[in-house]
């Protein structure tokens, strides 16, 4: 007897990928991260354990993927960032975002159960440089290039260094829990990177 | 039979202190943070569990320890930076120093353990501000303070962004490993900043 792998197997594939990534997002939401397990993944999302380490060798791994899973546009385009033509209004829309997904309680146990995994695995940090990272970073280099020729932004400004700027502050005041994450700490660093990178 | 308390005790408590703080941080540098023990530690300190119980309630309260007696300077002064009247000058040689610091290896490996218990306990991470980052920032504030006295930085800016922008984003590049940290970098940060928050 064969089985035929038809549209029907692959539906069935992306219902148990989506199934399991849920329960690895829904469990390290609940639990502290070093006590969740791939078992538990497993049962939650009613697959059986080879199902999940066919795919994934790790729960980091899967978790990364669950993470990765979130900024999949529902039509797997690209993100992009706004374009109003005015930098600072669109950054500020952008940081202000940020701000408050990073303060979103379930969202921060999230990524910060990854940041842990990837600042000792160095292999897992690269993985998320090239497939989260870069392609965000990317995308806001798009609009910092379209202010750089809208004569917005220093036309030699290194943009690597702009989005570190930009987002670093608040990357470290979130890890650190060294201060709030407000609108206005948002409006501020937008502020001051345009101080910084003006034309 | 009592025991005076007297000044070879404490000596001997110093002597025992000082070696299981260096034996924290050999084992630490030595092997993959999450396999170092308290055990591990009395054993390669030549004192009993117990003693290290006494003071430290655990492995991370040790190797915070450890970190924290780095940066005790010989004579119990507390830090001060560089003050020439450049603020430009002052910062870039404190900026190649950190970054070199967070370039060598043994010192990556113990700042990296820690930050990931850091990260993920709030109560280590109001001990880490309070202890070990607040007094160095204090350090960089009286130096901040007293180029805008000078004229050389904005008087209304608010340090706490100051000191954010110029070492967030290389302690992020650091726990990322998303790029080099070259005294060329370490520059550019600095001459970033003073463009931001000049006068």
């Amino acid at each position: 007897m064969t089985y035929e792998k038809g549209p029907d197997h692959s539906r069935r594939k992306e219902r148990s990928r989506q199934a399991i990534l849920s329960a690895a997002r829904a469990l390290v939401m609940e639990e502290a991260y070093e006590k969740v397990t791939v078992e538990a993944i497993a049962a939650r999302a009613g697959v059986g354990k080879q199902t999940i380490y066919r795919r994934w060798p790790s729960k980091s791994a899967i978790v990364f993927a669950a993470l990765l899973a979130l900024s999949e546009d529902a039509d797997g385009q690209s993100v992009t960032l706004p374009d109003t033509g005015d930098l600072a209004t669109d950054l500020k829309l952008v940081m202000r975002a940020t701000a408050h997904e990073f303060s979103d309680p379930p969202f921060d146990k999230l990524i910060r159960a990854l940041n842990t995994e990837i600042a000792n695995d160095p292999a897992l940090a690269a993985e998320y440089r090239e497939k989260l990272a870069q392609p965000l970073d990317e995308a806001k280099k798009t609009r910092l290039r379209s202010a750089q020729r809208a004569g917005q932004l220093d036309p030699e400004a290194d943009l690597d260094l702009v989005l570190e700027v930009l987002y670093a502050p608040l990357f470290q005041r979130w890890l650190h829990r060294s201060g709030p994450l407000t609108p206005a700490y948002a409006d501020s660093l937008v502020d001051v990177t345009l101080r910084a990178f003006g034309p």
